[in-house]
């Protein structure tokens, strides 16, 4: 049960690898009386001093197990950020405890796992949220909005990609007793867009992926997921190759472009057509500058973002909301089901 | 047979609507002692004589059927320019009475007529060329260069895109019986793109699309093209909505970005990975400016760019070639034998 201390929001940590210290730094970008790293767990309690020695966290309690993190009656929200296998074990297990559960993507390894999480969130009455920071960035808010007032017409197709060269540089991408594939970890993102885009209810017609697997696990997917009424998301994830994550919607009177890093964007333009055709659109620039911060404290680039989702999980929980409107349940199901069907086109047999 | 006047190319221009309004400027950005628009033909006559008073076309003769052009010895090449369905048509005509041709896109309405057309050229040993004038542009130059020199690694990846919301309001581009469809007029810039980019002798391994006919053709398709050795193009094009023809091409060290209208481009750019994942890689533009006319006399964006083309053309004619580096005809039948399995998978019937 949350029993908050006033309204600020004390934080369990589990796992502590590079994400986890990146999550320490952001959260610390937020006033010290809304938020507060309380514990954080590792494994071993070693690996767990070293990390709170590095953070300068010499007030939290350090943990050499998940259990006793999750068992802390001082801690009002666990953040999950184990390897991905291990997701749906310590979300169980916290959610079981009663506790507010924010855990890393993917929520599980499959769509079962994440129903039964799910269920058990429901069960236990507490929130719950899979870690899709994106949608808590300013400019996935301006693109809704523009989607809502019907700017660019009709929204007919998506197309996005993301990669970068680390499948053979980090271990965790590639192991598949670790829970690796790049689908799980890049493809994520992508089928997030598509329903962001398209909406969290409309069905999908067809889900096809071409790529490959030169690992155990998937490196590569081309996949096009087509949704009801002539609608399409073309979408491409790599772990082979630096693929710069732009995202581009288009609807039948324009468009709006991200150009870059669309998972955590500082930017969007939003191009609408004239009625002749090949007069000069008109393109309106959207800019919000991620949140500042002492950037050599962060190790994956623009994590300082995550102190959007940070705040934005400490206000739904102080409003008493189970799930954020940003990212609901149902669609982290429905998300699980895409990633489900897109590794076994891609030949992944242990889903 | 080639009788050229000295080093003049004398054209003549089979077919007189936008384009061919468009090639005429073209030639005329490039110096007359070079070129001729030596003549005109119309299935009408009048029409003919409308199109070279609108250009200006006083010494040029007008033709009321496409047989008195190609009968004409003082013209050296053939430029067809009719509706896609008569190209096959056309063409044969004008290479059986030994004339150079260079064909619009798509060369044939499937592989079969595309077949038949090149050992029609071959038996008469006259010059064939299909109008990818995209591979004339100067930046296309620069991006084989980079590919060659291996300045992003081994390629592995594709993405392009291209499209206008003109479906509905062009009759050409959705009547089965004028041989329209988008994969025809759009789909081939980016059938030839992946070509370009993986050369034009790997072998494909697949070719999966989706897509939508609202029209009794093709409207939209998102094609994946799977080549040997794990390499992908993955590919987008629509007559519904305005997409800017982005091309990014992704190697395992750096990346080639074509940001618009990769089918006549003036920039590219070229960026290269550091070996530190995350440190800023570095970025060399390329930027070769269309040549310059007076743009109202141009109905479409950017053809100023015809004269690329124009003028590589005539130096292969001039060296004796009977076919160009840039777009040979082994391409050109590959390409239609995409573009074929493309149409068949969107539902297309009649090819």
């Amino acid at each position: 049960m949350v029993n908050m201390t006033g309204k600020q929001l004390r934080w369990g940590i589990v796992g502590c690898g590079l994400i986890s210290g990146d999550m320490v730094e952001a959260i610390r970008l937020l006033p010290s009386e809304q938020h507060k790293i309380a514990a954080v767990a590792s494994k071993s309690l070693e690996r767990c001093k070293e990390f709170c020695s590095k953070h300068d966290l010499s007030e939290t309690i350090a943990y050499g197990s998940y259990e006793e993190l999750i068992s802390d009656p001082n801690i009002d929200i666990v953040y999950i950020a184990t390897r991905n296998h291990q997701h749906f074990e310590v979300a169980q297990m916290a959610l079981k405890a009663k506790k507010n559960v924010l855990c890393e993507k993917p929520l599980g390894m499959n769509k079962a796992q994440v129903k039964e999480m799910i269920a058990t969130a429901k069960e236990n009455d507490v929130f719950f949220q899979e870690a899709f920071w994106s949608r808590f960035f300013p400019i996935y808010k301006d693109v809704k909005k523009t989607l809502d007032e019907r700017t660019i017409g009709d929204v007919v197709l998506v197309q996005a990609d993301l990669g970068l060269p680390f499948m053979d540089k980090i271990d965790r991408l590639h192991k598949p007793e670790l829970g690796a594939g790049m689908a799980l970890d890049v493809g994520c993102y992508l089928a997030q867009l598509s329903f962001f885009v398209f909406g969290k209810t409309t069905p999908i017609e067809s889900i096809t992926t071409v790529g490959w697997k030169s690992h155990d696990v998937d490196d590569t997917g081309s996949v096009t997921i087509k949704f009801a009424g002539n609608k399409m998301a073309q979408l491409l994830f790599t772990g082979c190759a630096y693929v710069g994550g732009r995202a581009q919607i288009f609807g039948t009177k324009g468009r709006i472009d991200i150009p870059r890093d669309f998972h955590c964007p500082e930017h969007c333009s939003v191009t609408v057509l004239p009625e002749e055709m090949f007069a000069e659109p008109t393109v309106k620039e959207h800019c919000h500058k991620r949140p500042q911060g002492d950037l050599k404290k962060f190790f994956f680039k623009f994590t300082t973002g995550l102190a959007y989702e940070v705040d934005g999980v400490r206000k739904h929980i102080l409003e008493g909301r189970k799930e954020s409107p940003e990212i609901t349940l149902d669609e982290s199901l429905r998300i699980a089901e895409v990633l489900d069907t897109i590794r076994k086109q891609l030949g992944v047999t242990e889903l």
